[in-house]
């Protein structure tokens, strides 16, 4: 199907769970759409569920069942976005603006039948366009699709955001605005950094670096969708109407890039090491072979060298792949891959995030001085183009951020900063 | 589809909200289900929402909107069914049962469009027996369907049994049974009336009565279902095993009939009273035309005689419609149609249900007497084969049913008394 020239843009807003966790809240959210409506008449918007209600759904789940996973848990967990889309809706209708609100599986986001962590496949177009041309705002389900056999999927937490995405993406929206409680893509989580920087615009890829290495703002699948099908994302609040923080195609952007887009952190993760691994061909590739068959992404790895021909792995991974670490270490030591295996959970992960951070010289090890003048100990290292992230211990993690967030962003820069200017 | 004769016989069970009111419930929900397993392996269950969840549900619409209806209204109601099927189903899950939770768009319950109050078309049975012959239990939320467009509609309150009947039929079950909180259909509620009988058996024609006059049982509507397709129905208690009382077709019943099975009676209602209608043709028939193009369902109606060309007209409604029958005798006032009308609510109906009531000389002669012993004034009567209703004024209607109750069953009768010995 093909939009008509004259039809006008389309726009995609996404609000996440705060943003409409009461009913006072969405009545507030019918307000901005309005609004909205008034500037962009072709108006799509998703919907997380209201505030809590996806861990009220799991913790009732974990009361029926020691295990609640599968077909039923997504049966379960997709009437959050039901509720509040459904509210949306009267709230609207209430102020007589013309809505139709859509579950995921009434608008036609197709996943793959892969329960709990499913991915969209395809957006069937066809009604939420014809619902626009009706002159309706529409709200769609976000978190959830169906599989080509009607079965209701979800696609993990934060799927919200890649469903806003993908949306976008199928209607060739102007812009994907994600909606939330901050302002904007920050420097550093502000409750830890009160001098924290909004950018005005960052590139996709710093997005996902930055999404990836603990900052909540969205959902790094999410901005990789935009990226592939080039829609601008706007983050921005959903308490007023201000501008936030524009993410698009660095080759696109007004400004100079940045070295260093952002600090942040990660408390849960655990580093797992395994103490006189053989130095033996195919070793490393068994252990890593167990940890992929039982879906356990590792997300930073060093080899140590080996004395004596007896070596050392460390990983890193999620906290809540740590029971199955465990036992896989025992499974390890029974097999002679190694004499112990050191679970630890008190870690956390500190990153910087940036455009070439890793080819411009000198930034890491600022990074790493600033680290060493407050005696903190680093405990593995890994970097990448785009990011350089260090496992400390997490009792230090706050200050950590702190620090090396005013050696990049002295105190006293001025918010909204033009990139050019530092 | 037809069903192979060796695959068995089909029941379906049907449990109500406070059967499934919490996570501990829904355990022992799925306890029973597993029992009931064993002995019909060919087993469908059809749910209510938790406890109050639908009533939650309806005051967050009121919080964003002053007249929540309509579609969204049903998208947003159809969650709290979706979610006890997801819950039992995990629980199910848990015990190593073989189950499938499906919803009534996913098993294709079809009901026309009348949004709020949807009426059930058709059941396309093909998934449902195909995950039956997989040897699933197969779960599927009641009060609920979809529309030919797929849009998800409610039956309106109490439909879980609609749903219940309408499976039972399609699949043409041996028993659809409604599971509650109460041991089965008694002569009158055990709170007001502790020595109420328990009938071992009633016909679907004093079930219907008896639910339309007040009694909570089920809904009429799922015993005019199953009479119509011959299915019999057998409301029991959720809580333990024991027999509770069957309906099925009266000249298939093994006892006599009962002259009077029940006594029940209903606070929510009102009474509107029309002064000084002039004796016109016509005009009553404008009256209730103006109440049904409103929805307004009327229960009860008197005209009384008129005198000196000025007559009375009475109708006693549901106490859902007041406010708009009350902009109704404005309007009627207006128009000449009546100089005054009087709104009452401290008003309640008191009922005798059985078989062939008017046709048994006395029956309605004693009802009256014991009233009129107990000095209750009776407002306004009225009468058919299988129900004699008296409006009193609700602070006596306590007293009422238990004296009524008295009269036809005096205390000392033995529960689930043969009704040959009445």
């Amino acid at each position: 199907m093909t939009v008509p020239d004259d039809a006008g843009p389309i726009v995609v807003q996404k609000y996440g769970g705060t943003s409409v966790a009461t009913a006072e809240r969405i009545r507030a959210i019918a307000e901005r759409v309005a609004r909205a409506r008034d500037d962009s008449p072709r108006l799509v918007v998703v919907l997380s569920a209201m505030g809590k209600t996806t861990d009220g759904l799991v913790a009732l789940a974990h009361e029926v069942s020691d295990d609640p996973r599968g077909r039923e848990m997504d049966l379960l967990l997709a009437t959050g976005e039901q509720v509040s889309v459904s509210l949306l809706g009267l709230a609207l209708q209430h102020k007589g603006i013309p809505v139709i609100s859509l579950t995921a599986s009434q608008c036609g986001i197709r996943t793959d039948d892969a329960f709990n962590i499913a991915r969209i496949e395809s957006i069937d177009t066809r009604r939420i366009l014809a619902e626009l041309d009706r002159k309706r705002v529409v709200i769609i389900t976000g978190f959830q699709g169906m599989t080509r056999d009607h079965e209701v999927t979800t696609l993990g937490r934060g799927g919200s955001d890649i469903t806003g995405a993908a949306v976008a993406a199928a209607l060739g929206a102007s812009v994907c605005e994600i909606c939330t409680d901050v302002d904007g893509v920050l420097s550093a989580d502000p409750r830890k950094v009160p001098h924290a920087m909004q950018w005005r615009e960052i590139s996709y890829e710093e997005a996902i670096e930055m999404a990836s290495s603990g900052a909540k703002v969205l959902h790094p699948r999410a901005a990789e969708v935009c990226m592939a099908y080039r829609i601008p994302i706007h983050v921005r609040s959903s308490f007023h109407d201000g501008e936030g923080t524009w993410i698009r195609r660095g080759d696109e952007m007004v400004m100079e890039q940045a070295a260093v887009v952002g600090v942040s952190s990660d408390r849960k993760i655990a580093k797992v090491t395994l103490i006189d691994v053989p130095d033996r061909p195919g070793l490393a590739a068994e252990v890593f072979r167990d940890l992929a068959a039982r879906a356990i992404s590792v997300r930073l790895v060093i080899q140590g060298a080996s004395a004596a021909g007896l070596g050392r792995i460390t990983f890193v991974l999620d906290d809540e792949y740590v029971e199955g670490a465990t036992r896989l270490v025992d499974d390890w030591k029974s097999r002679g891959l190694a004499t112990a295996g050191i679970v630890d959970r008190e870690v956390a992960k500190i990153s910087i995030v940036g455009s070439r951070l890793a080819s411009t010289p000198g930034l890491a090890a600022r990074m790493f001085a600033v680290l060493a003048r407050e005696g903190i100990n680093i405990d593995c290292i890994s970097s990448s183009e785009m990011k350089i992230a260090c496992v400390i211990a997490d009792a230090h993690v706050d200050e950590a951020v702190r620090a090396v967030h005013d050696e990049f962003f002295p105190e006293g820069t001025a918010p909204q900063a033009e990139r050019a200017t530092r």
